[in-house]
């Protein structure tokens, strides 16, 4: 059943104070943009209804400039999406490069009067860093969702597509953020999603994207690769096989005549049991590029995944390092693939771990449009059952400086195209939504699905300043809840990883389900995901002594990972095999860090319900009850993980608690 | 979609040497019983085919037995169900007490016939042991099987019931080894199957259990317990509340109108999961008392099993034992039981492992009915892909000494009534057929579904004898056939039991599926089931010093497993925590005993691989290749059982293997 209710998450629009703001919004002016242009129309809308619904304020629209308090300009210097607010003279100008700068100048200009911020003097020039700024879901068209915590999907239900108000609200949401791309269905493509491109689908699919139109997204869609065998084409996938590629010629027409808003597609090809180029001994630019062919002439792109490695390696095996994989799979065709194509490459050479290093193929390729890939959805980090504000966690990736011999050598630069001038680069996050009525399950998660849109719009936000920005519009401007809510996001992350995994050693979890303990879960298996624990130590030596991996880096990083002497504290286990007894910089055995810090994690954990607690009657009663039950259960987690870890490696090192606490 | 394909397993009527057997056949007479019967008619029907097909003579029958060369006589010398088969002059006498022995009886003597066994000069005289013989089916009504491991069901479909042909060879089969007593349905009944005892499927279960007593058999249902709350019942399945007794009262009247031929029902009451009387604060007998006294008028009895634990555990207690909890459940209320109550105890404390001590229950209750329940289907024992041939592990169980202080004293007495006169007694198998065209996934597995009848049937029979027959009848009479399968089977549970779990300890497996190793997979969970391994040692103390479940025999049983030096190795983990230096019997010390019994399980499989190839042309060719496919995948299970079992306790100990092999 579809569920009919559901918040309205930042874009509540409820009474505010006033700080003057109310006289620079009664009458406004467009200039040098049409009001009949729908990205302009929508934006008009949604400014009539959030100061009608903070200040009381109706917005009269005046067609000279000069008698509007609030003027609208389209201006060229700002770059694409980009946008400006002034105030002077009691004239608030906003000013935008195209439409969709002037949509997000407005949501812009609404979370000020949100946050009850006075406009007055004010002076804002805000460039969006990413030119693709980009939410996944992982939804399958059977309604469930592949790493879900927040219900079912609101985009399918029982292999058919839903339009309705709540694809606007949520349309609304992530333009508010600065999302300008959304794919909707799964990268596992299976059954009925592989028919997406097919007359079955056309005509919802183009109702959906007119909606996304509306508000500047354009809509995407996860591609089967084996589309031609499995929709009645050439009994094959070889993309130098001229069939094939004239299949997908003729597909492509076909789907981009019937759904021209129609952004592209998202490609996991030769992963996980999906299909791919290697099936036939091709690349994966060969494959990419098949692809990017049939989509250029209606200027689509071809956003493919470097999430390839061996899932069925031999635990045995010690040489074999899953951690290499991106890089070995994608790094020999650096510069072959075409203009349209950007390879979307995870934040870690594994797989959205509470602690990775950054993938060295940021920044070890170097002409190749980039992607970074991370993940809003807390699969591994909690399930939106425990907290774990991941913005933090986005930002260091976003600073780490590849040492790729460029002077804008970070992340950051990558993606935004600043290392290499290209403009086909952004980022994308896998999206943390749900049919629930709170969106997100744990509304304190909501903080993530705000947050990423903040930040891959402006890298240069601080993450305080995104949670201080996401609690004023959801919880309250309250200075207390403001405080404590941002002191329990801001330690989130540390606590999660803190009861969790030490040192970035990762994958101690429950086989498939991901959530919970399972300390051994992953050692024996075929995914490639080992701790190597023994009774003397623990870790995965990826030195040159070892895998290797570390050398995939440009120095000094390489040599920096290289020695567990340089190699950063947190990362210490997923560089080097580390004895129990190694002393880190604290002064502590590494053994009585694992024990610490788990004792800590829980008491944290405790510490954040007693904050919580002291919001009662502060914060929106049912975000209040809904959280205040899943910190219940995070408590629960904490514990399990604590005892599980730590009874794991007393049992296995034989070595005493020197606080001696309880260990079972 | 329905398998319309199936063999006919030990009944398949092939052409056989004769050595004289047809002219005993060629003319038959009754004395005493009446071709009307329908048990009577299908023991001639089956005495015709299988007479015909395997020598190619057609029964006459003659109304004068003193023409006849095979008499089939009724009997009082016999007990209930038993026959004998005698040869004087030239004449076969085959005497029965009843319809069940006569047709038991002539399935014997096929079986004669179809081993090549001369019947000159014959004298056999068979009664059956257990009073109740049943096969226990774990089929859900959508088609799955819980814990099956050879396709789908062929009672059920989409909620459906099938009565078909397959249902009448069903029956045959069972009927032909001696069961008499068969349950469709999954213990845990949910969904549809709680609609068994409605309007809804009378007449299809009418028409079923008229094929089961065409062949002397009869049907038994899983029921629910909170059947009256879910079928619009009272709001209540509290068994001393009037109304719910009345409930029970008029719908049993109502099930027995409509399915005269039913014996009566099995009931899971508060395990894993399922409702019962504790729910009210009732004891166990006081549910099972109130279905019994609304049976009680159409001869109808309850089976009621006695698995009921606390699946909720915190693995950080080490006081609570699951292994307890049968006895400490069930103990208090001995003698409580109405007569047409039978408890049904699992062969072991805790459920179904490759070794474990006997239940003390068996032989604990002393003035209620027993019965035993055992695993044909190889949930923990392989699933139809290793080999295991369970039958001397029943035998084992059947032959412990209960020291309960009565001169019969063995598990075989109990269960048969010998011991307290009782005749509502027996054993029951979870079964382990499906529709797959085998019956039983692996062919060697059907030695199970056969051997477990005949066991049953006859306590007396060794395990050797069962898996002769079995192969004789199945394979080949081929001497090389018949050896070389017998050593096949013999050492199979050695050797599954080799590589998997040491001395008795179990659990190291899979959560969930129950196949492959996961040594810490139960260990820090809910279930009761955990090694305690540390650095030093391994195994649950259980004796007095510990959760003292030893105590919960009879002496010297008690004594016995109550310490290290007198309890029987094969259990020493079970009862105690021994430290990896313990020197075992054999001199070897713990670890060492894993590791070599863990190199040993694998080359006896590769040893059992060699047999099988050699014969490749001596038994059926499907047969061969099926068996085949599955040694590949029993062998890779028991190479990873190996590598991670020894590389567990390798990494925990950091004791060397003594003979330097590969430990990872």
């Amino acid at each position: 059943m579809q569920k009919t209710d559901w918040t309205q998450l930042w874009l509540k629009y409820e009474k505010k104070r006033d700080f003057g703001n109310g006289a620079y919004v009664a009458k406004a002016a467009l200039k040098g943009f049409s009001a009949e242009n729908r990205v302009i129309a929508h934006a008009l809308e949604e400014l009539n209804n959030g100061i009608y619904g903070m200040l009381g304020v109706t917005v009269r629209m005046v067609s000279d400039p000069g008698e509007a308090s609030l003027v609208l300009v389209n201006s060229n210097d700002r770059k694409k999406e980009g946008f400006s607010l002034r105030e002077q003279e009691g004239v608030l100008t906003l000013s935008a490069a195209d439409e969709n700068g002037l949509l997000y100048g407005v949501f812009h200009l609404l979370r000020l009067i949100a946050m009850e911020k006075p406009l007055e003097g004010i002076r804002q020039v805000v460039d969006p860093d990413d030119p693709l700024r980009m939410y996944d879901h992982w939804d399958n068209m059977d309604g469930s969702i592949e790493r879900g915590y927040s219900g079912e999907s609101f985009f399918f239900r029982q292999d058919e597509i839903l339009v309705n108000r709540r694809t606007r609200d949520y349309a609304r949401f992530v333009a508010s953020i600065g999302i300008n791309g959304v794919v909707i269905n799964n990268v596992n493509v299976k059954q009925a999603a592989t028919w997406l491109i097919t007359e079955r689908y056309f005509k919802v699919l183009a109702a959906l994207s007119e909606i996304f139109a509306d508000y500047g997204i354009r809509l995407y869609l996860s591609l089967n690769y084996a589309a031609p065998l499995e929709l009645g084409g050439p009994d094959s996938a070889d993309p130098l096989n001229p069939e094939v590629r004239h299949w997908w010629e003729r597909k492509m027409e076909e789907v981009f005549a019937e759904i021209p808003n129609l952004g592209g597609f998202l490609v996991k090809a030769d992963s996980e049991g999906r299909p791919g180029p290697f099936t036939y001994g091709r690349t994966q630019a060969e494959g990419a590029n098949m692809l990017a062919d049939a989509v250029k002439p209606f200027g689509g792109i071809i956003i493919w995944r470097c999430f390839v490695y061996n899932c069925t390696q031999d635990w045995r095996d010690q040489k074999t390092d899953r951690a290499r994989a991106g890089y070995d799979n994608f790094i020999a065709q650096d510069g072959d693939y075409r203009d349209n194509v950007i390879l979307q490459i995870k934040n870690g050479p594994m797989d959205f771990q509470i602690r990775e290093p950054v993938s060295p193929l940021l920044g070890g390729l170097r002409r190749t449009n980039q992607m970074l890939e991370v993940q809003v959805a807390q699969e591994y980090t909690g399930q939106q059952i425990d907290i774990c504000y991941l913005i933090p966690l986005f930002k260091e990736v976003l600073d780490f400086h590849t040492c790729c011999g460029e002077v804008c050598d970070t992340v950051s630069d990558l993606i935004s195209g600043r290392t290499y001038g290209n403009t086909n680069t952004g980022i994308a996050a896998v999206c943390n939504t749900g049919d629930d009525g709170n969106w997100t399950g744990n509304d304190l998660a909501a903080a993530n699905f705000y947050g990423f849109g903040r930040l891959a719009f402006c890298h240069g936000l601080d993450p305080e300043e995104i949670a201080e920005e996401w609690i004023r519009l959801s919880l309250s401007n309250d200075a207390d809840v403001v405080e404590k809510v941002k002191g329990i996001l801001l330690g989130s992350r540390r606590t999660y990883e803190k009861y969790t995994c030490p040192l970035g050693i990762g994958w101690m979890v429950a086989p498939n389900t991901h959530y919970g303990c399972s300390v051994d879960g992953y050692e024996y298996s075929r995914w490639g995901t080992y701790h190597r624990a023994d009774h003397l130590g623990l870790g995965v030596d990826r030195s040159s002594r070892g895998t290797g991996y570390a050398q995939q880096y440009h120095e000094p990083n390489a040599s920096m990972y290289n020695e567990p002497e340089t190699c950063p504290e947190e990362l210490l286990l997923f560089f080097h095999h580390v004895p129990y007894t190694h002393r880190l910089k604290s002064g502590k055995t590494l053994i009585q860090h694992i024990y610490d810090t788990h004792f800590e994690g829980v008491a944290e954990v405790e510490e954040m319900i007693r904050v919580w607690e002291s919001l009662e009657g502060k914060v929106p009663e049912s975000a209040y009850r809904t959280v205040r039950e899943r910190f219940d259960r995070q408590l629960y987690n904490a514990r399990e993980w604590r005892d599980q870890v730590n009874s794991y490696f007393y049992r296995k090192s034989g070595i005493e608690d020197e606080q001696g606490r309880e260990i079972y």
